[in-house]
């Protein structure tokens, strides 16, 4: 069963173990899911040199792989790293920036999702259709992207990878292809700070290591809406909102999440 | 005819069609311009593996090349892209940050402005006067740096490549080769934080997706000015102005604009 | 004599000389790092692409190595710098991120310091241990990790090597292998923010431009702790911290300086 009071089990166990997270993402956004991870509890590397894989799994108890400003040597390491994971058994958590708007992402998205056997998939609606669409787990992709067609991939997906898939969006879907949850709350202005959507990936794997799949992704986006309506009400704007975000996910409180979580099983 | 109006409506019509502005910049700044692209209503995507470039420059409404963290390989992919961009007819933006503190800079710079033909050239004035120089668009380098310099040798380099110029500054210079325009304002914190010259070329190249070359970087100068004088009235020092600056940029009404647009035709 | 005199008279020689720092820096710390050292008064250069760097570190007056985000390109282009660095009697500055956690890391900072023949190491104090370990400089590494064992490895790579080390915490010890420096407050705030550490190896290299490598260090990690202390005062969380950090880098004067520092000579 997961509850709200199970989630923030999850929570504070994350702020206990303070788990390591290897990850390698994308250049515009170490920086903020770095800080994201240091604010909630966990302990963040970024890491691509596939000469030093071998040490830092052994130490790491999640890996992130964000293909956000993929290029062929990083595309090499990232499929080294999902490789070493699977066989591992590390929680890998997949973040495709950017697919569907080029073959090269689509492509190598899918590469990784074969090689690394992910824990969680986690994406916009957008990059779950084009996935869903190359990969045959939808009929394919209609361009109107319906709230419900994305859900419809995602669920294809989770079934064909058998993994945890996240659509984020103004409400967030998570499903492991047979049960589905819907989480709401947050704030207008996240689309407008770059890199939210990978901070919710890196938060997700930092709850990997301390939950199920299914769990640690309803927790992860579940802790960034909540966080983001905390500071949405003190922010003018989205620069102000994005210090004010940190600041939350370092002082939010099981009164804050139990007040503000919407979270409902469909 | 360029005046308050106009530049205003470029704002509206950048907010109405969010373009998508695909960068190939430096590491320092790319989270920082994507930002600013957001939160002033534009699309950013960064993006510098030759091989996504042609699906990318296919969706894409204006391309930034910005050589700040140059390498070999980038090199070569932002040459790659130059030429693309000019075979396109996409408005390109170019950033020779650091032209003349090194003199792969220099000759990186006038490649890539030979490459890909832009539209803007949006450079401080050492960085025009080390382009002007080494191209032949002026006689030579005066180390002393006096603005009437920098304005003659972006006139120069505007004649030479057919392109806008802008040289940023206290008070920022654009020109196409015979009009000049002169734009005040701003904070005198900005040199005080990293990236707003490459902010500026960002948003600069965003309204080149909506507005003619001269006009476009008008707007995305006046822009930042005003921008930043709105947070300057708030900010206590350069963190604080650099979250302000993207409150302002997201809130940034046609009275702000009007109140604090400080532009001159010369 | 080192005093707080001296050391504000550092601050006001660094303010006065704007020294540019080249920064050879991982990538997730770059924007940050650059951002200190405008704020402080410095002016910071990234650049990596070695055919570059006899231009660059003709006009540096410092440089740090980091190695935070290491990979093959970029240890040959840290090992290039490094050589050029101490032919050309430039202080360096270095930071061996992460050594210990994988053998490539340890390898890479022990290799950049005989290569390099730095002025200043600064690291934690898990990082001197491993490079005390690795190096023979202390008999072997204890994972206890008492602040004691770490003054004894910083002390003996100090002689080692001939540098000063710093060894950052809770309280800063500053060590050229003989004279021993404490430096208190800060924040505790101060780890949950990615970077830090970074910055206070940078702000250490552009002291190290003004001021001798005892004195520099000194100076670097004293001006980090008064400016957190100031920062932590207004903050709610590590997020609004840096900002307010960057403007204490900014706003500080000879009053807080001295109202604040804690620095003690064993």
């Amino acid at each position: 069963m997961i509850t709200p009071e199970t989630l923030w089990k999850d929570v504070a166990a994350l702020r206990e173990k303070a788990p390591l997270v290897h990850n390698i993402t994308n250049l515009v956004v170490m920086n903020v899911t770095a800080n994201a991870l240091l604010a909630l509890g966990a302990s963040p590397i970024m890491a691509h040199e596939p000469a030093e894989f071998d040490d830092l799994l052994g130490i790491a108890s999640a890996l992130v792989l964000n293909i956000g400003t993929l290029d062929a040597p990083w595309i090499a390491s990232m499929e080294k790293a999902a490789t070493l994971a699977r066989e591992r058994h590390l929680p890998l958590v997949i973040d495709p920036v950017g697919a569907g708007a080029s073959r090269l992402r689509t492509e190598t998205a899918l590469a990784l999702i074969r090689a690394g056997e992910p824990a969680i998939v986690r994406a916009n609606p957008s990059e779950l259709l084009a996935l869903a669409g190359a990969s045959g787990a939808t009929k394919g992709v209609d361009s109107s992207h319906r709230p419900e067609e994305a859900r419809e991939a995602a669920r294809g997906l989770a079934q064909a990878f058998g993994c945890v898939v996240v659509a984020s969006g103004e409400t967030d879907f998570v499903t492991d292809g047979s049960r589905d949850w819907h989480i709401g709350g947050g704030s207008a202005l996240m689309p407008r700070i770059t890199g939210m959507g990978c901070t919710s990936t890196a938060l997700v794997a930092a709850f990997a290591a301390v939950a199920a799949p299914l769990e640690a992704a309803i927790a992860g986006m579940a802790v960034m809406k909540v966080a983001a309506e905390m500071a949405a009400a003190k922010a003018a704007g989205p620069g102000t909102l994005q210090a004010h975000f940190l600041d939350a996910l370092y002082q939010l409180s099981a009164e804050d999440f139990s007040c503000r979580l919407k979270l409902v099983r469909e």
